[in-house]
This record gives structure tokens, sequence and C-alpha cells, in this order.
């Protein structure tokens, strides 16, 4: 038996930082050596983590005792990693970053959608997107992968066979519009996150400008499309899920087993991906609700071949397939490991 | 003190009658005669309804039971007002019909979306759509009224005011997702609206092929446009409430200011439409979980000049000014009363 | 015509500051002359009320802005009023104090609940308790009336017509949990109440010590009861509601016809209070979700003749029967009103 | 390596039959060989079990089909197993029944709460009650195993060590409120399960009369006590969870350190009860929400020392620890494998 691997969690009491723990701690493959957090430093994890209550002993720490480890997964928040990201690369040989600092390639794209230039531009070639479905190989061989925005995984997952097997028209754009969940908003208490006000809403928080339509674009052009991409945010009364409805027109021509065969033929042998599209039953289409604490992402389409308007489905939980799963999958890959590893749990249902 | 208008209700043990007597029930200027439901015969209002225990001793009847009236309101299913509407016509000089029965002028539409001949078309002609905001004027003169299409007012309240004012690229069609409650679909059980199946859901039940198109492309023509309006409905987590989010793309030259004022001019001496865009605050846009009990329909909107999308958005709740609400309002324009009579509830907050 | 009663209300930006606003907006007799709040003024109350907006132009002002009116309705947080009731006293007439500060008459369990002296004692029994169900004379010939305690008044409205009649068994006690949503807690956020943390709840936040036992006892005493009052408070995912589930036994040889006379007796010419207590039907016994807004109180019970023990059970709307609806319902007591005016509002069904 | 044990369920489109479907496909020492069920006989099992999509290739087969087996989880309605049980009895050595009708050894007690004579009492002394913290021994040493009742066994694990180390006054008795979510009615649709009506309750559904009072007096017998059970039942808005509140008085002179020792003793080696009872935090208490999917039962208590009231909690998953978990811990110990084998999920934050 070789040893494991020791991986740690810098910011580590966030929600997305929590299913990490839930995952690593149960992964047969590593051990969990350290996890930080500076207003929790000194607590029990299940203090931030109540369900791993009696899971574990560990204790947050602060980022200043950081030691050496194998692979470190980072998950401050959003422009904080950038700036520290040398210091964090001498610690460990393997870095997964959850934040969007190292998503983009293009510091133009970076700065068009974040609002300020990238502050450490060199690295960003450095980092490999970490969807697994899109840069599979590229993860495998690689040191340095970024986390995924999840309403980006939901909507490239929906669209990508799509443009890759070139069924539609380009000038019509993608209008796609994701409902969100409210840990999509972190674990930090708002206004705007008061119970009260929270619960119930169908409440449009980003009709237009959403940061994750850089992601969407660049995945596009990586299967070798190029649109315009229309993107809106409604929250909606869930705590984890995301559900992405993308409206799109077929090339003249399309069929309706024109898009099966293409759906097919880009996720036959992913793991994590399931096409949901039932003539009967309740759940007829992707349905983030039985995907909760699961990696799947669930894909469907409907397709209305008198105006050609294609609309693409998928389904997924924001804190995993949309942010930890993904990135323990990518690191399955970068360390070898069967893809799977420690992401079987298939969602519950009824929940 | 001239007498109190006598009306009744066909069809009154579902959700839209339960409201529809909550309203008239407190209305000054009418007295509810009689409440029809085969289901519920012999049994008081309120086993049904039960909001209104001890507010009226009425007991369901027959509607074989039925006697002549001023006013009717039918709201049986779908498909059962047409074959029936000679009868009714003879018991009261004035009906308001809150199925889709009569709400397309055109029987060629009609077919297009229900799937059917109309088997009364005759009538068609003889009902106004009951839609105040589009149709004041022809109600205020009307014996027959229809009801309106939940889903198909909240998307028509959200974008008419555009094509209104041509301000949007007809070519690029209306692409529209509302948002709804399981309250839209009834007081009958089925395995979909089980409890731990629907709680949660972020469900696509209507990818395509919504039946609303036909009333939203109705009312589009209405003020002068010709377009392609492509519908999708999602269900969430609530009881009552639609969002409707609609995207349109502007004329060449459009700014943010041209849309306020079609907004404006549109709704400045609306009763029950409120515009709704802050830039700070909770409540920043349309937002139905306010609107529970209330017949506003809230409206706001988006702008991105870089693409030109205009995001339009419409709060409503279903059952008020997406059913009982505006037909309410119909009555009030039917018999020269205040519009706004008996619908000043302004609705909760938080709920 | 008569002039219209001035009103304001000092601390008006919270939750039962906004339903008092509401209810007041639409109250034939009166006018709301200021709204204070220290965070908002300056700002519309449709700022922290965004069902009130088009419904008034009001603006908040500060507290130092308080002009002399003819009924002041005092919202603060629990002990601030205390200390600055002589000088409300000096602006007003007539009080209404929404706070725990004067619901106690006797300092001695004010201190025992409250965990400190009361600051201004003498002013204890200027005021009478606002639960016009207990105290109508006392209230009509008042000037100064405390609000009530929400779940002290589900569970004294579920339980004195009990102690009224003599028929329980005082050395056995009243064991009542009660359930209770999100908006008891009032509008400022915190972790408990991040939407992620607070939705899907049932969670024991009080399972012994809750201060409303105090109101409680104080009622029982008032109808001549002496007795032990074990209460435990859980909260559950619901904005609005609360729901009191009481156990008491039996005094030997009490029958359920003895319970329903207690009750009708009790309630039978009472405005707000309903008996619900059904055999068949969905709605068999009190439940809050269909008085959200209303000033119902529903009140049922059921009885275990084997053991002897009674389940009392009371459903109110905590910001409306428990709080905002009883201090209008007060004010229209002390100002020689009908009851029930501008508290019509009978709550939605289904919602 | 040895062969895997053969298991098929009868009865399993239920959701308790969804949720052994779930363990038992992952569970490493077992293969499942059928599932029936008569209404969806020939249907894939993700049919009904939507998150097991991808996960198997099952499908439904009538009950006639049924062949013989190792062991035989059985899960038909209330009252359908007493009737057959000689029949599985020939067609697997080893049988779980999860229906209430082996859950109680003494056919009197049966009568009195299911209000009919057990059809076949000769098979009640065969079955061990399968709740392995009260009888692991008797269960490992077992043919034939009852299931648990959820409310049952979230009661009996908040009291049982309070009777087991003597510290109660059974003269006082037990008053225990459970709040519930909807799984627990199972997956038939009904008017009172429409999302509509069932959505945002809080509904006294079984104030007194609750059958699962029988399983607790029978647990509460087994560990010494006698005393009378006092149960209430409410419906909240979950789908999963059920938290126990239950109110016992303690014997003069115990303190709050001796009920510590009491909950530590018994459960210090049990490997799915924790206890919960925090002085900070928002999970300072047991809470349902976070058990979703796990087969943990959160403990906690408080004490009021003036009063002697002890507030006993327990929150499990109802489908779980109440249902599905406890038959495969039983499961894993009539086998004699390590008790927590497929049973490790720890459940979900946030949710």
């Amino acid at each position: 038996m070789v040893d494991k691997l020791r991986v740690s969690i810098v910011g580590g009491s966030g929600y997305v930082g929590g299913e990490l723990l839930r995952l690593l701690l149960d992964h047969p493959f590593v051990t969990v050596q350290q996890v930080t957090s500076e207003r929790n430093a000194g607590r029990y994890v299940h203090f931030t983590h109540p369900n791993l209550r009696g899971r574990t002993r560990l204790q947050f720490v602060s980022v200043a005792e950081l030691e050496p480890c194998d692979l470190l997964f980072v998950g401050l928040p959003h422009g904080a990693t950038m700036e520290r990201i040398d210091h964090f690369a001498s610690l460990a040989e393997r870095i997964i970053d959850l934040s969007a600092d190292f998503r983009l390639r293009d510091p133009v794209l970076y700065e068009r959608w974040y609002g300020k230039p990238h502050a450490n531009p060199a690295w960003l070639e450095r980092f490999v997107y970490g969807l697994p479905e899109l840069h599979r190989e590229e993860i495998a061989a690689a040191r340095y992968v970024s986390g995924v925005g999840c309403n980006a995984t939901a909507t490239n997952l929906a669209i990508l066979p799509l443009f890759a097997h070139n069924l539609v028209d380009p000038a019509r754009g993608v209008i796609c519009e994701v409902k969100v969940g409210s840990s999509e908003g972190g674990n930090s208490a708002s206004d705007a996150t008061h119970h009260p006000e929270r619960a119930g809403v169908m409440r449009s928080f980003a009709p237009t400008g959403h940061r994750h339509t850089a992601e969407i674009l660049q995945a596009i052009r990586r299967v070798g499309g190029e649109t315009t991409v229309h993107l809106s945010a409604t929250a909606v009364d869930n705590v984890r899920g995301v559900l992405a409805t993308a409206h799109l027109f077929a090339q003249d021509g399309v069929e309706e087993k024109d898009l099966w065969r293409a759906y097919r033929r880009s996720y036959q042998n992913e793991p994590f991906i399931r096409l949901v599209k039932e003539k009967t039953g309740i759940y007829r289409y992707p349905e983030p609700k039985i995907l909760a604490g699961s990696n799947y992402a669930d894909v469907g389409f409907d397709y209305d071949p008198d105006t050609g308007r294609i609309v693409a489905l998928c389904a997924i939980d924001n804190l995993m397939k949309g942010a930890a799963g993904s990135a323990v999958q990518a690191m399955n890959l970068m360390l070898g490991w069967e893809e799977t590893t420690g992401l079987t749990f298939p969602g519950l249902h009824p929940v």
C-alpha cells in the first residue's frame, strides 16, 4: 500500500470547503492534513460543517500555519488567490483553485468581465480549466487546475454538444436563464439572504452582466464555436441546485435525431453525465433536486422544429459538479486514479 | 342605495373560484347568489376554501340548480364552457369566463394551439379578452368577457410596451421563460403534485409548446407587432406567483431612456401596474412573493446596450392578476364602477 | 365627517412596523402622520416594505423629528421603550407599545424572565395588556396599551377557556410547544437566519426558558388559574405563522362535550376567533398557513379520554394577531370604533 | 472472495424501497436480485427512483415472480405482510420486514393500537424489533427482524437513556411532539399531499392516538420503565426528517450532569448516535435537515432545574434511521458484518 496523498484546504470554512472536506474525508487515497479558516481558527470543523460531526477531529488553522503538502485546494474569495499563488505553489506541487482567478486563459476576457486587470496574468496559462468533460487530458497532465463556475458549468454541459457538432446557428446567439439556490452565494449572511426575504423568491438578481458568461464563451470557442452568450440568473427557493435553460436555434435541416446523436456522442462515455429526456413520469427532464450531494450533471433537451428553437437543459448541484465535485474529479484525473473515486453518492429521492 | 348586483360562480370549488369568492364576498356592490360544484354540492364553501370559514354560510350547489343572475363567472375546465355557453347566456346578461375557451379571437389560432377545432366559433367574436390594460374600453362595453392566461398575462405586461413603442427587432423574436408556482395547476392532486415530488423543484414542464403562446401572439398583434414567441415554463417551489423573464433585442439606436419612456407612457395611469427597477435594496426587480393576494403586476427591465438585449420582467399572483383579480377588475369596468373596487389588498411582506 | 385620527409609528422599519403601516394606510378613520427609523431616515417606506410601493409617499424620519399626534405606536426593540416612555407620553395622548416592556403587571415577574429589573416600574400599572379577548373593557378605557407576545398569544388563546371553565388539573401543568416561522425573529440578518441555514429547519431554539412564559402565567391567573407553564419553541421552514400545541390534563370526569362548551362560551362572540375541529377534509385543525395577513386566531382541540390529555391548538399569524393586528384591534377599542375596522382581510388559500 | 449475499425487495417502488435500493446497490457484500412492484412491473427502477438512473438496469417484477434468495426485505403496506409471511419465509432464510406487522411482541398491544386482532400472532415472537441500539445481540442472532417506526425511533432514542438510568418520574408520563416531513406518508398522492395544500404547513395530523405510541411503550418496558406516553404529530414543510421533542420530569435531585452521564453511557459506543448540545453556533441541538440520506440519529437535551422538566430531542432521517437505514444496519448485524457497512454517508450541509 502506498502512502496516501496529503491534501490541505485553504479557506475551508465555506460551503464549497465543507463539501470538499466531506468528499476528501471519505476518499480512499487521500488524507486531509490541514484546513484553514482565519475566522474559525482553533474550532473543530464541525462547528461550521455540522454534518461532519463525529467524522473528524480536525480543527481549523490559520493560513499562516499552512505546511507543505502534496496537493492544495484553495477556496478563497475571488481575487484573493491570484496575489498569493506563488506562495501556495511553494508549498504544494499541485494546486486546484476554486475561485474565478484562474478560470479564463485570456487576461482581456478577465478584465472585461471582472472589471479590473488580472493581477498575475503570467499564471493564467499555467492553469487548466477544471471541467473534465472539456479538458480531461490536459487536467490529467496538469499541476495547476482551476475550479469551474457553477452556472457556467450547467450552461456549458447543456450546450457544448450542439456547438461541437455544429448544429446551431451562431448568429442567433445563446440565451440562457439559470435558476439557482441560495448556497451559490456562500455562507455570509446579508439582508438579501435573511430567510424572511429569501424564502419563496423568484428573484432576478443578474438579468444581464453575469460574469460566468466569460467561461461559457471560452468553452464554446474550445469546441470550435463562436457566438454571443446572453446569460440571466434568477434566484429561487432552494438551497442547492442549478437548472440551466438555454435557448438556441438550429441550423436549417436539423432534426431531433441529430440532437440525440450529438448528445450521445459527446456524453456516452462520461461517468457523471446522464441524458434525461422521457415521455412519461414525473422526472422527464433534468431536475436538480435529486442531485443534491451528487456529482452528476443531468442533461436533456427539447426541440421545436416549427421555429427551430432548441431548449437545452442541464441540472447540477452547484456545490458538487459546480464546484467541489468537479474539483475532486480533477484531482482523481491528475493523480491517475479512477475518475469516480470518492464521488459515487447518487443523490437522494425524495428530498 | 341601489340593489347589489347578483353574481354567481359556476365551478367555484377550485383555486380561482376560491379567490373569486374571497374578492366578491367583500365587494361592496355585489352579492354572491350561488356557487356551483358538482363534487362538493351540499358542502359549505369553507370546506374547500378554508380561509373563508366564518365569512359566509354559502353552500355549493349543483350547476343544475343554477338560477338566473346578473353576472355569471364561469370557472369550468378548459373546453367545457364552449359547449354550454348558450345555456349560461340564457341565465345571465353578463358572463365572465375564466377558461381558455374564449380568449382567442381567431379559431385557426385556437385549433393550432389547443389541438382541435373550437366547438362554438360563432361565440368567439362576442367575447372580449379580459386584460384591462389592453382592452379597457371594449371591456367596459362588453357583455361577454374572457379571463386571461396567467403566464400570458405576465409575459404580455412585460413586453407589450416595447412593441407598442416599436423598440424591438421583431425578427429576433421573443424568448420568454416563466417560473411558476404549484397553484397554477389547479387543485387536483396527482403524482407530480405530491409534495415530496413537487417540493424543491426546478422542473422544466413545458420547454416548448406552451398554449399561452397564442394569447401572447394575439396581444402583440393588438399593439401592432408581429413576431415569433418562444415560451418556456419552469415549475419552482412556490404555491403562488409567476415571474416572466422575457428576452428581446432592441432596434438599433435604442437607449435605456427609451425603454423607461415606453414603460412609463404605457403604464403611468394603470392602477395595478407598478414599475420596479431599483439600484439598491433587496427588491430591485419585480418579485412575485410580495404580490400574493394582490392584483398588482410589477414590471421592470434591464438592458445590455452592448448586445442589444432587453430583459423584460413581470411578476404577478397567478390566481389574482392572472385570473380572479383581472376578472373582478373587468367586472368593475363592465358595470361602470371604480376599477379598483374590492381589489385594494396590497400584498404582504415578509411572506 | 370628523377629522381622522393622527397616528405615528416609532420604529416602523421592521416587520411589525410594516404590518402596522399596511393596516393603518387602509384604515378608514386614521391618517398616518409619521414613521420613524433611524437607519432608514429619508428613505421611502417602500424601501423596507416593498408591498407598499405605490400606496404611500411617506418617508421615514428620525425619532428626533417626531411631532405630537393623537396615538403613537411604538415598535422599538425590547428594553428601549421603558426608558423613553415619558417623552413619548408627552407627544401623544394614547400609546400602544409593541415591545415586551409593558406587558407584565408584576415587576418581579419581569425581572424573573427578562433577567434584569424593570427600568420604569411605575408605568407598568398604567398599561393594559393588549389582548382584546382577555381585557376588552380595560383596553376600551385605557390610554396606554401594551402589545402581545406572539407565542404567548397563540398559547393563551388555546388554553384560557380551559382554565376559565376550571376543566384542567393545574397540578399537571401546561406543556406547550410552539412552532414558529422566521419572521418572528425580526428583520436583522444573522448567521442563523441566513437562508441556506434557516431553510428546511426543525430547530429547537428555546427548549426551556422562553420569556413568553411570563405572559402566559399572567393570563392564566387573570382567568383564575394557577399552574406551571412549560414552554418550548421550535423554528420551522415558514416565514409567518405560529402553531401552539398545548398539552393539559383534564379534571376527573371531564368529557369532550365539556371542552366544546368551554370553547364555545369563551369565543362565541369573538370576531377574530374561529373554532376549527373537523372530522374530514384537509383543514381539520387550526393551520397558520391560511392566516397570513389575517387577524384570525383559529382554535381547536383534541381529547384522549383514556389518558385525560387535552391537546389545545391555536394558529395565528405572528405579525398580525400576534402583534400588529391585535394592536390595531386595541386601537379600535380605545377609540370606540367597530372592533374589526381595517382588519377584515380573511387570509389566502392556497398560499 | 465469498459470494455476495443475494437480497430481494418485495414492494420496492415506494420511498423506503428506493432508499433500500440506494443503500444495497452500493453495499459491498450484497447483490440485489429482484425488486417487486405490482404497479410498476416491467419498468426500470429509475422510473420511480430517478436518483438511481444509470446505477442499475434492474426492472421491477411482480411478486408472483419472486425467486428464492438469501435475505428478503419486505416493504408492503401495513397489514399485508402478516398474511403472507409463511410464503416469504419459504423463499428466504432471513427476512427483514419494514411494515408495522411484526414490531410489537404483544398481540394485545397490537390490537389496542391497530384496531383489529393480529392475523398471525404466532409469528410475533419469531421477530426481533429492528432497532440495533435496543436489541443488538438479538438481531445478530435473528432470522426475522422487523423494521422500526420512524416517529417511534426518534422518540425512543431521545428518551430511553433516561429510563434506563432511572432519572425520570414515571408518574408524570412522557409528552412527545414529533415534527415530520411529507415523505413519512409514502408516495401515494392525495388531496392532503397536493403541493399547494401541503407546502408551508404546520399541521396537527395526529394530536392523539398515534400508533407508534405502542412501539415507544414497548421500548420503555424493555429498559425497565413503565409510564404513560402521550404522542402528538405535526406535519411541517419538509420532505425528509423527524424531530422528536419529548418532555419528561426528572426524579428529585437529578442534576444536568446526571443527564449527560446517562446519555454518554448509553450511546458512547453507538456508531450512529451523536450527542448534540452546544452553547454556541447555529446547530446547537439535533436538527434533521443535515441528516438527509444519513443513518445518524442526533440526540440532545435541555434541562430546567426549576421545574424539573427535561426536554429530550432526537433528529433522524425518517427514511434512513427511521426505516431503510436501520434495516440495513440490522442486516449487517445479522450477517456478522461491520455494522456501518454501506451506511457511511454523513449527510449534507447546507441543504
